[in-house]
């Protein structure tokens, strides 16, 4: 061969290489935009029938109508059984119940805080028995108030704690932007302000309600007793409350408080998560899972925390069934049950032997309330991460702003040991915790169209990761 | 000089190049990266300052205790001798009125509409003149009513219109996401019912609420007439009253409307638009103009519209003082009266011999409502636009999501013809028309963070502008 020729032939060579990976590229460039170009239509259509028909709502306000769910009460047996109902009623398959035992705290007939001084006259205070509270003596407590900023100021007043009612007035701080990270440092005084107070012999822990909301709702949740230290009755009061109690320590540094509480740890109750599928046509064994918990506090019907998260997992299936979109891969709703007094149901969940020819490849929770849905925070590596923002464009035409590593939820999380990857819906969070936990959490603090969103974000996400995997290896 | 040398010498120009190029580039880059981290800090400072101290809802508060700014209103005169003292209290400087005149439109002491069936019964329909509309009889008009779906429906009827009340049930399309979308379409009817039924020889034109909300309250807004076309009068009902109304037609078609409005168009009236600067300290000439306008439909206190446009415009200027940050040009607040009425302030705003020497970079208006701001739009060409998209970063630090083309407003677009680039605050939409020009638009449906995050939006962007310009030829 001469060299001439040679050259030509490399020549030649490097010319159809050139071609077959132009035409490649440019096919998988089409390929992209077309797939694109599918799911966009997709979301089109899932966004008029959802914003036209408002399932979420409907879905809200029948789970809403059963009253609050505290893990154990009758208001969650019902919720239980509502859903189930629900899922029947959509078609969905494999519709059952999977058992955990559930603590039964119960508030008791009344509360009561009274303000008393010689120098102000008396005054009630709106207030709220902690999570998992022991009771007062049954005639109720009296006793000084010392009120603290933070642990530290109570670990300086040493003895002087002794049989007093420790009031920790700690404000959430409104200068930050992610509520959620400040709702958890001033949710620490709820958590531990009884361990601490007890520590130092106080009788009783009052906890300014973490919100930056000025009314005068108490905001409730969970708190925690430790071995070996006395477990003193704790509760919150209102921000207005606490306002006006600080001032009126001021006044009159010897004011009482006067405290009854009737609550009660009763031995544990069954309760249940409800589950149901939209079977996959090809990979049925490989789930991709959309859940919420049913539990709420008892304060309100827990219509943001977590009624929406419920009904947000609930109409993404009713959604797509709607559609007519059948699912390469199984999408299921779980109701979890008890994630509010300490996460059986997403324990029991995980650890079940119907998940024994399950594989779970995405599982995502929706527990920040029914407000704008703005991203999705999915706890991926970089390679799945990338995967999933190249679907960007189909997720920004139903107004997702963003993608990024984040998500997941308290039910979810022991999925993670088995290498599900978890994700979470990311609504706006400024309104939040203005109703968490409180009398506030009602159906009218939620807006139809807000939650319609989200239904639509997260049945886009699970049908378009039924189609295509999670990530570059999957199809 | 041999070959060699030469190539040797063109070999060390270019390295030597290169290392100019990368050390500019990198200099660019290191200077890029110091202003975004610079503008950062004074982001996360106006975000705790806003949030922490809500400047905006205090302002809004004021402007909505004036009860309604209808132009030509009491309320109007009143908000605009408040907003000039709030400007004189902030220590703004070139406070001043300026002058516009105004149409003076009243509703009257009393709106009825009463559908009477003798099939059905009597019932009572909350109503609201459109403004503008002209009066009925004195006594109130009684008629069979038309229901039509849209105009060519009313071209159909032909003469069987003929003194008839010609009700437009034309529902605002609850399945576009983008609501100022659906709205513009619904309130077409609103706009040109009138002129298109009395063509037709209708006594009236009824019309659906353009809003997805399901209640009783009607939406007024603006209507037009045509010379030449009898000048009917026109009315808005609620969404229930119109299903209401609609369902009834279906079971007795010949049911009867009476109708009394006692509305009257008076002289017009002297009002202003109420201006104040920060003065930039070395280009004073150039202006940033941050805008909202005062004026406010009838029916509520215009919390929304466009009471927070002009709290957003207040505080931002209010923020960037609390800041100490002097502007290197000047940031100035705009609070322009009469833009539900024909936008006669903003008119006259730009065409004023105040103008003479000075040059608007960049007229930003906020009239979207208080709600969660989203982003930026800049209706700037492509260049200017990619250079302020080099700001994302620091945009992204307070949550807004994106700065596209776009955004405008009624009362700043007579500035285009300056060559003014125009911008809008986008806020989140879902909710807008719910309140929208009806008696649900108060305080209690602004939420201060959402408000103060607009805020803090527009203090950011106007002190950017202030200090870098507006584009890659300024600084």
């Amino acid at each position: 061969m001469s060299i001439r020729k040679h050259a030509l032939k490399i020549r030649c060579l490097g010319l159809a290489l050139f071609i077959i990976v132009s035409v490649a590229s440019s096919q998988q460039k089409n390929s992209l935009s077309d797939q694109i170009e599918k799911y966009q239509n997709i979301a089109q259509r899932l966004l008029e029938q959802g914003l036209r028909e408002l399932p979420s709502y409907s879905i809200l306000e029948k789970i809403t109508s059963v009253g609050h769910r505290l893990p154990g009460s009758p208001g969650a047996a019902a919720a239980v059984e509502l859903t189930r109902q629900i899922m029947m009623e959509m078609g969905l398959k494999n519709v059952h119940l999977e058992p955990t035992t559930v603590p039964h705290w119960v508030r008791g007939p009344e509360e009561e805080a009274l303000m008393i001084s010689s120098v102000l006259g008396d005054h009630a205070l709106s207030t709220a028995a902690i999570g998992g509270s022991a009771a007062t003596h049954e005639d109720g407590l009296s006793a000084q108030v010392i009120e603290v900023k933070d642990f530290s100021e109570l670990e300086r007043l040493k003895e002087s704690a002794a049989g007093k009612i420790i009031f920790f007035n700690v404000k959430m701080e409104p200068g930050t932007l992610n509520t959620f990270s400040a709702y958890g440092k001033a949710a620490a005084y709820r958590v531990r302000g009884a361990v601490e107070a007890a520590k130092r012999g106080a009788a009783f822990a009052l906890v300014r309600s973490p919100t930056t909301a000025n009314d005068d709702f108490p905001h409730t949740g969970m708190m925690s007793y430790e071995p070996g230290i006395p477990k003193i009755p704790a509760a919150c009061i209102s921000t207005q409350g606490a306002d006006l109690l600080s001032r009126s320590l001021k006044l009159d540094p010897d004011l009482r408080l006067f405290i009854r509480f009737h609550c009660q740890n009763l031995p544990p109750v069954r309760s249940y998560n409800v589950i149901g599928d939209l079977p996959g046509y090809e990979k049925p064994e490989e789930i991709i899972l959309l859940g919420g918990h049913l539990d709420s506090w008892d304060l309100s019907p827990g219509a943001h925390d977590d009624g929406a998260g419920c009904a947000h997992a609930l109409s993404a299936l009713y959604l797509i069934k709607a559609l007519d979109l059948r699912p390469k891969r199984t999408i299921r709703a779980v109701m979890f049950m008890n994630e509010e007094f300490g996460g059986s149901g997403g324990c029991d969940y995980a650890v079940s032997d119907k998940r024994a020819n399950e594989k779970h490849i995405l599982a995502v929770e929706s527990d920040r309330g029914g407000f704008l849905p703005l991203g999705i925070g999915i706890n991926a590596d970089d390679p799945t991460l990338n995967w999933m923002q190249k679907w960007m464009p189909i997720f920004q035409s139903i107004q997702i702003h963003w993608i990024r590593k984040g998500g997941g939820g308290v039910d979810i999380a022991p999925l993670a040991e088995q290498g599900t990857v978890l994700g979470g819906l990311i609504p706006d969070s400024q309104r939040y915790f203005d109703v968490h936990h409180s009398g506030r959490d009602t159906l009218d603090a939620v807006h139809p169209r807000e939650l319609e969103l989200g239904t639509i974000a997260l049945s886009l996400l699970a049908y378009i990761v039924s189609e295509e995997g999670l990530g570059p290896h999957m199809k």
